[in-house]
C-alpha cells in the first residue's frame, strides 16, 4: 500500500474529511490527497502548518517538555488534525469543522505507523 | 472575579492540569497560574507557544480557513490547550499528558466570554 492509498483510506473514513497530507516539516509536500470539497486555499494552508509544527516541536524540545506527537488547529471553517510520524515529517488530515475529530485522530495514530515504515 | 480567580479555577476543575494563563499573542503575559506539579519551564514553553497562535491565526486568514479558535500542542510531558479570547489575546492550559483534555476545552470555551467581557 503506497502513501497515496494511505492517505486515501483515512479521507475515506473520516466523515467531512476534505483532505490528507504526509509532509515535511520544511513545507515540502510527499503525498497529498484533496477531495472535491477541499476548497482551493486548502494546500497552501496546510503548507503554511507546516511552520507550527517545526516551532512547536522546536519550542517542546528547548523547554523539556518532550517530543511534539499531535498539533491541532480549529479554525471557523477548517479542523486540523496533525501527527508527527517522524521528527522530519507529518501526517495531517482536514476536515469541516463538524466533522469526526476523534476518528481523525485515531486513524492518525494508526496510520502514522504504517507511513513511518516506508519512509 | 478577576482574571487570576478565572485561572484559578479552571485549573481546580481539570484533573492533570499544571497551570493556566491569559496572554497576548505577542507573548506578554496578562496573568499565568501555575501549580507545584508545573516543571520550571511551563512558563516560558507557554510563551513561545504566543508564536503558534499567532501565526495559526494570520495562516487561517490568509487562505480563507475563518478565525482560529482553538490551538492543541500534545507533546510527550505536556499536552495545551489553547483558545483564542480576542484576535489579541488567548487563555490556554496547560496539562499533564493524561489529564482530562475533554474538560479542559470544555472550561475554555466557557471561561473565555468571561474574560473577553474583561479585558
Amino acid at each position: 500500500m503506497g502513501f497515496r492509498e494511505h492517505l486515501e483510506e483515512v479521507v475515506s473514513r473520516v466523515d467531512g474529511a476534505l483532505g490528507c497530507t504526509l509532509m515535511g516539516v520544511d513545507g515540502i509536500e510527499v503525498e497529498t490527497h484533496l477531495t472535491e470539497a477541499a476548497g482551493p486555499d486548502l494546500r497552501t494552508l496546510l503548507v503554511e502548518y507546516s511552520t507550527l509544527l517545526r516551532l512547536a516541536r522546536e519550542a517542546a524540545q528547548a523547554h523539556q517538555a518532550g517530543d511534539l506527537k499531535e498539533l491541532t488547529i480549529q479554525t471557523g471553517g477548517v479542523l486540523t488534525v496533525a501527527r508527527l510520524v517522524t521528527p522530519e515529517y507529518f501526517l495531517a488530515v482536514a476536515l469541516q469543522p463538524e466533522g469526526n475529530f476523534g476518528k481523525a485522530r485515531y486513524l492518525l495514530r494508526i496510520t502514522a505507523p504504517k507511513l513511518e515504515a516506508e519512509l
